[in-house]
């Protein structure tokens, strides 16, 4: 693992999630950008001393001296965004396949670099776009892909937080200052961390991709460098033929005593569906002129890719970390395919890859440059 | 009344809502354009055959004709769109107060035609924008201008419909009919009928004015000559020199399995708050840093606007019918107070009006041209 | 009417459902034991003066001496409990129909010695127990008439309210001063309150009769001579060979924060059903192995009988008032029928009469005599 | 681990939630009473072979052999019932500290033994009463605790399920099989299996202990032996000279389509509070004449206890693994206080123990001879 230390919030989540199916064993890390601190993060872990590296260099370095079966099978990097590049080029640089935090890169031409490098390497690459990780999201995809929506017409996601309401930055909070600082975090601040999420969520389920958009980007709290907020109007590429969908994507985190709240409706010919990830067990399924059905985690038949994802009988709540814990287990189950020489099955392989990340990247910059134009609609990717 | 034959519905609704706290009552009628059947709806409701007219011309010109006390004292109208003007304009000419059904007018230059003569008039015009009568959009209204939520930052107010997922104005359904006919709904189905509804009762909760626009209207069915779907991005005028608000705005009648979802979340500075049309006895206060709050009709300390248009004790739902009958509850006390003489109170005042209605059909209007337009951001009014 | 003057709240109640399908007008009353109060209510509605009685009596000897079609058709009791047994008989014995509050008498004594009044009298005589007016508590008996649900096996009903969380009576508030009163509220005032709406309703949804039951009434604020709370196991009488179905009743006025929680739960062999009264126009089916379905008021084919308890499209919430008025509505189009010599409907003949009553009163004694019993169960009626 | 071969539901919970923490590494098993299975399911887990043995004598007989240091520190139970005591037993007579699955043990008896073993011992005994590790159980006990409520005067308990509303044991459904099986399960299915965990939740909440009951058992599905439902009022002893609080409780697995509908409400004299387990991250508390709060997990100040238990920030979805895990959690923090001979804080002994699990039994043997019998309250322990 490389960041992720004492007081981070998302290395804690990625070693609960690694850790939660028992097929994935943290061995080693350079924890942060402090040699002692990371050391001081590693001990906390039970790690052993000797693998607690005072750089990921070092720790790339080491680990691949160390024989096949002893050194670490993959990387994953939880630092902040303007190092996930740097960090993922090192590591497949050494042969290590790589899992990383999203968004992938700082900016977009890093993102295409890095798709490149992971092509070239043949190695695999995760990315933790963790929402698309619940089975009820599987659920909802299997419904479209299956034609029970009938052609997808408007498409909702939303994204709301309130906790940079107020300058949260300026005492000191971690989280919010490097989110807040274009050096560490990039073109954009809320797009960059949750817009892209919402964007990943819409195309992962509808299967659609936005082909062009009309952003409104905001800065609420005065002397903030990025943006806070962000509306948006979508119209998608036609799927064989069909009238091209619409819709709208916003998210913000001045939406004061709004959580993490995530979710999406999208309306097709046939049917609709509601999802928030608040309440992620729960799908709703709408119909023309008959009840609606209340599409529950381990309840009835659910499609195959919705029961792969879940651990639990109905009624025991699966959240947040499960959610996660699901690429990383379709992630070891792929690396365990490579490693013992079989073919992944299509559940192993359903996490995102590389190319999400590119899309990802490209969804940042054309929302950053439609909000600065006058143009009503700008092409995405930019 | 004018309008509201057998099989219409919104006709019922004005006479329950009128009825409802025995202040008023339906003494005469021209309920169709077809004579007889004007004269049969009237008798279902025990009206006198008498006071049954073939027409609105002769229901105003029979009535002036009473003497004061006798004849009606204001009048209803309940017909489709392409009417409101005429009759509207007739019923002033003859010095009758007028409630009307909304959008006011066809379009904006009879809007703001009607403005002037009602003006000029010196007469009551109430406009039934009828979701504004719900007790909890007030204490929304009262605890915005209080100053609770501090400036206004983003407004997001939709209202999702699903009826007209398919074609039903080619089985002759008679309310989809006229809505989606240009020659009587005007320049705008789903805007018309119900995006009116949403941007009035966002500008009345948030008391800010929609300043420009970005619209993207659709029609998804295929033959239908008017928008079934709109989404809107919104920018508000500044409020005494904070930063102005933003917002989205998107009304459907495609929304499959949606019923009539219109809901309202406002986030200001300080706190939010969420209200849904659906379950109207619920208000959610959300706060920064601790819990959010459920304001429910009829619990603790209201505003004394909520507390006035509630007439239940908690957990006793008051619905549709009781909001819209708060209008007629407003108007009728102005009239009344009018009639006596005496100076009608602040609540009494509290209905919508004909700058409502101007402004309503401003919004049609420029709606429909930014989403023919390549500008992004179209001023409003147009 | 009698009763319901000026601060009462269920006289109100019982007006506006009268008047909300314009079938029924009032036009008399002794609204109050005080002669002045009377006219002064009377006069606040519109009602001539020389209609607005200083005492029942004096208003049905009055009436009665109008011609038929000018005297009022029916009496709405709208007293306090003890007083609904004296003035329902004399209304009877001048021959008026009657619609009387509930619980229907003082004691079942009483109860009994007026249903034997109303069979002999032929009168009709509706019980205003509201809540079975909701179209989704009539969607839920019809579907477990059908058999949809299978045989039923479980039922929990519950009734919480919190209003008399606190000595209320003893701030001189109305509505807790006579509830709380032995002499005026009967023998229980929880159970009798609300108790009696939740066994009917139980009772009015499956269809099955309470056999026994085992009873744990309290009064948790000192001083308080009637009951605030109660909890009781149920078991019912066998349909049809089945075995028994069980259940569980409570009821509580000093559940603190509660509104007006009546709800129901019912579980049969095929499946399960779950309604709130404070959100009623949503009913949820619960199946095996499959999404529950969220019927509500207005979306999809209803039966029969919810269809014609409704007045509006789907997401127009119907509330209180509605349900009431649909016991006016369905005991007017009874008198009609009566008076115009036809044979009413069976959607005209649904609403609850005196045999309810009884059993109402049954409820209310066999509870209070199994609460102070050391005997497990007590037979009901006692 | 002592139980939870492939196939089992528990073992897996267990294993899940021992891991998410970091803090507990699974070593060795005897995860059948089949050896070649034991042997397989270790494998699957990637142990050691030789420390996945073929019994829990062998296993503690092994582990007890090796080096301080290199053993086991604990043992995890989670076999069918009938086998917890003798295991328990076993484990700690080896001086191996125990985490056991609940019901305790067979029968009352049995636990009553086993807690004087455990008191003998000095050795830690968690017991996986694992509803009460949500942080917001924890945040309403402290609530309570603190006097906010006031006095309890009311507990509403419930716990449906519907997953035996058929007779699904017949099909050989493994965790059907031996919970319907009283030489397994004990002397009751609903009760032993979820009625305690109901038990368990309001004492813990509360801080109160019910004194008396009356219970109404049934078995619904013929020729079940034991009960798959009960009802069950409540009495329970008075706290510091208050007046008693009284409740329900009640717990069924043949409630059709309810899930793992666990929940809460209580009613003090102050405030109320409700908590459904389907939705663990929203704590509704309820005042008198004001709006309710919607406390939820990561949102403003939470007691310590419940910020102790939560791991996530806002709107990041905890459920039922991460709840089980504050119990290992727990349990872990104080064995290791134990082993670096320091004192575990009060957070770390905030996990259920022996007299839980003996409390537990008694409530089965009680409510078991309480519906058998013809007195109306029996006392509790009976």
């Amino acid at each position: 693992m490389v960041g992720g230390g004492q007081g981070a919030f998302i290395g804690a989540v990625h070693r609960a999630a690694a850790a939660l199916d028992g097929q994935i064993e943290l061995v080693a890390g350079a924890f942060s950008s402090d040699a002692a601190r990371s050391k001081e993060s590693g001990a906390a872990l039970h790690l052993a001393p000797e693998r607690c590296y005072a750089s990921y260099a070092e720790l790339f370095a080491a680990e691949a001296k160390l024989p096949l079966g002893d050194r670490i099978d993959f990387v994953s990097i939880v630092t902040p965004n303007f190092l996930h590049f740097p960090v993922a080029k090192a590591a497949l640089g050494y042969g290590f396949h790589v899992i990383c935090d999203k968004p992938m890169t700082f900016n977009l031409a890093e993102a295409r670099e890095l798709a490149a490098i992971v092509k070239k390497s043949g190695l695999l690459f995760g990315l933790t776009h963790n929402y698309t990780g619940y089975p009820l999201v599987k659920e909802a995809r299997a419904r479209i892909r299956s034609g029970q929506l009938g052609a997808i017409r408007k498409v909702v996601v939303e994204y709301p937080q309130g906790w940079l309401a107020s300058k949260l930055e300026s005492s000191g909070q971690k989280q919010a200052d490097w989110r807040t600082d274009p050096k560490r975090a990039g073109a954009s601040c809320c797009m960059g961390d949750i817009g892209t999420h919402a964007e990943n969520l819409a195309e992962y389920i509808t299967g659609l991709q936005i082909e062009t958009l009309c952003a409104d980007l905001s800065t609420f709290i005065p002397g903030r460098p990025l943006d806070d907020d962000g509306n948006v109007l979508l119209r998608f590429a036609s799927a064989s033929g069909e009238p091209p969908a619409k819709g709208l994507l916003h998210a913000s985190q001045i939406s004061v005593g709004e959580e993490n709240g995530l979710n999406i409706r999208v309306y097709g010919e046939k049917g609709g569906l509601r999802w928030r990830q608040e309440e992620p067990n729960t799908l709703e399924l709408l119909w023309p002129d008959r009840p609606a059905e209340r599409v529950r985690t381990g309840v009835g038949p659910l499609s195959p890719e919705a029961a792969h994802a879940s651990r639990l009988p109905a009624g025991h709540p699966e959240g947040f970390l499960e959610a996660f814990a699901n690429l990383y287990k379709n992630f070891a189950a792929t690396l365990r395919a490579r490693l013992d020489g079989t073919a992944p099955t299509a559940f192993d392989l359903d996490f995102p890859g590389v190319e999400d990340g590119v899309r990802g990247m490209a969804f940042i910059e054309t929302v950053v440059a439609s909000s600065a134009s006058q143009e009503k609609w700008v092409k995405f990717p930019h």
